[in-house]
């Protein structure tokens, strides 16, 4: 493994084709700028492609899934075998994100990076098993410098396979319970904002859990220590495994040039930290939704993003960003397929 | 034609179709709500198709196209003309919706009720020639009684085409320019609010223009002098073809029982003539988008519409709707064929 990858260049934008797109969109048979966020759109994804008519036919999901030892503190109201049960519903098509891929016709591979059973077995699972979930971070570092690495890197290893498979976007999923008192934790750290104001009912805690989930991460965070500056560390002491493969995943996408479509909360932490970790890969990243996860909104504002949707989703498993993927796919078929006002015959200035 | 067909009652909505899928949206594999607004639209949907798994296979879209008087003073900023030049790129498939009814696989039909051009003659077209356009609402009455009679026929006849071929949802489209000046006028009858509140720049007026636009508008609902609880003497007065089609689709769709997706602006204006003239038709109609026209928000309100994309679009061609379609349809397919807690074996109560 080339030590410290995550800081190699990231490819370019290719300008010439989002200027010749910008020209399209101009003569395309409707009023300038009418076609709202997806005129803007299409032009970001010739840049992405290099090509004046970008496409969407293949998208690459990948889920990553991974336990969280601060679960012990009480900070889900779902138990944390529901991790490994859900992997197994991914494979078996049962799951949202299974429909989701089936019904957009992409590719979904399902990565365990370490959930409380280290016996799980199931076939279409690629079991990596890093720990049997994160380390309490509560307590201690949610994981050492090894696995910090590994998850990385096995984020990585999804984007190159997207890559060799002709993928023209990269969508990451990720499972695990626990998960968003995990991100909530390091968005903390990133923005230097206070965790009750990045705290949210995840999968379902009422009131008074969410306050106790915010104690709970403003103690790991004095604990811990963190400097903003550091996201890697943040990662390491207060992420988690599932975290870190999608920060991975992130920036090999940029680093290979496929473009990213990021879901929600915790993959939006996640692409903070690719950012704050290598700032060229924002270009590369393209965000789906806003989710009902309050914290949401500040990652999405630190990055400054414009999703796409905004539908009261709070699920994961990257399907906010698969049910953004027609809206986009028709953003190209608009961009690519509608007449000029020249072709068409249709009067293009005004009266 | 049956004299006041608008008045009959519409279809009752399958409450008990919306009790099974409420009960099964609680069993599938997801946090509770998880899905956002998807999860309502789900149940809904069920409530219209009166059956727990709706699907939105077939799906009708009718655009409706007529010119407008009141344009000769100085309203728009592109000429008359391209209604008419619009109407042969619709049909030649290089408009907007003509591309995204292809990537839909859903069917388009295309309603001339009356433009400038009375030799107008394209194939796959139906020409109506109510007249050639509207009257200058300016000055007087834009339609006669039975033009509008007419008009308000010709969209229910659509929504009876669209019922004969098993359509499952029914979208309106518009084109017309001038019509955003209609829809604000309309709006501004019905809501009791002062036009410059809901003028917009349509198709690109710039500031002047708009201020320009609230003043004829205000000063024909001076002339005409509307009650607010006239929805079809506002409609004639200062409605326009396409507008009155639109809101005889959505009535003849209640009164069918096909559910409706509600387009942007000037289509959420013929949602509130819909409503005012027979309130039980609200219950068929979903809202596809918000819209950049700043009166679209106060129409929606009035509706207590909760749209489902805002995405800055004001290009009108039921195009907003035909994007938001897919969206719908991955609502249906996530509620279909999500595997139950029960069927996955994943642990269903929060811990």
């Amino acid at each position: 493994m080339n030590p410290a990858w995550w800081r190699e260049a990231c490819q370019p934008l290719d300008n010439a084709a989002m200027d010749q797109a910008r020209a399209r969109q101009q003569q395309l048979t409707k009023p300038t700028g009418s076609l709202g966020q997806l005129e803007g759109l299409a032009v970001r994804l010739a840049g992405l492609q290099g090509q004046e008519r970008p496409s969407l036919e293949q998208v690459a999901i990948t889920l990553f899934a991974g336990d969280h030892g601060v679960v012990e503190e009480g900070v889900s109201a779902y138990p944390q075998a529901v991790t490994g049960q859900m992997l197994r519903n991914f494979v078996a098509g049962g799951a949202a994100i299974s429909v989701l891929a089936r019904q957009l016709q992409a590719s979904l591979e399902v990565v365990d990076l370490g959930t409380i059973d280290p016996e799980l077995e199931l076939p279409g699972v690629r079991h990596l098993r890093l720990g049997a979930g994160t380390a309490n971070f509560a307590r201690q570092r949610a994981m050492t410098e090894a696995q910090l690495q590994s998850a990385l890197q096995a984020g990585r290893d999804s984007a190159l396979r997207a890559a060799a498979n002709g993928a023209q976007l990269f969508i990451g999923g990720e499972m695990g319970i626990g998960n968003t008192t995990a991100a909530a934790a390091v968005a903390s750290a990133l923005l230097g904002c206070p965790a009750r104001e990045l705290s949210g009912p995840g999968t379902g805690l009422d009131s008074s859990g969410v306050s106790h989930k915010a104690d709970v991460i403003e103690r790991a965070l004095v604990l811990h220590n963190l400097p903003m500056a550091e996201p890697l560390q943040a990662l390491a002491c207060v992420g988690g495994f599932e975290i870190a493969a999608l920060t991975g995943a992130y920036l090999a996408c940029a680093q290979q040039g496929i473009g990213v479509l990021v879901d929600g909360f915790i993959c939006s932490v996640a692409a903070l930290l690719a950012v704050r970790i290598n700032p060229q890969s924002r270009d590369w990243l393209l965000f789906a939704h806003q989710g009902a996860e309050p914290g949401h909104r500040a990652v999405l504002t630190a990055l400054q993003a414009e999703p796409l949707l905004a539908l009261g989703l709070r699920l994961g498993e990257g399907s906010g960003a698969a049910l953004a993927v027609p809206l986009m796919r028709l953003a190209c078929a608009l961009h690519g397929q509608m007449a000029t006002f020249a072709e068409a015959a249709v009067a293009d200035r005004p009266a």
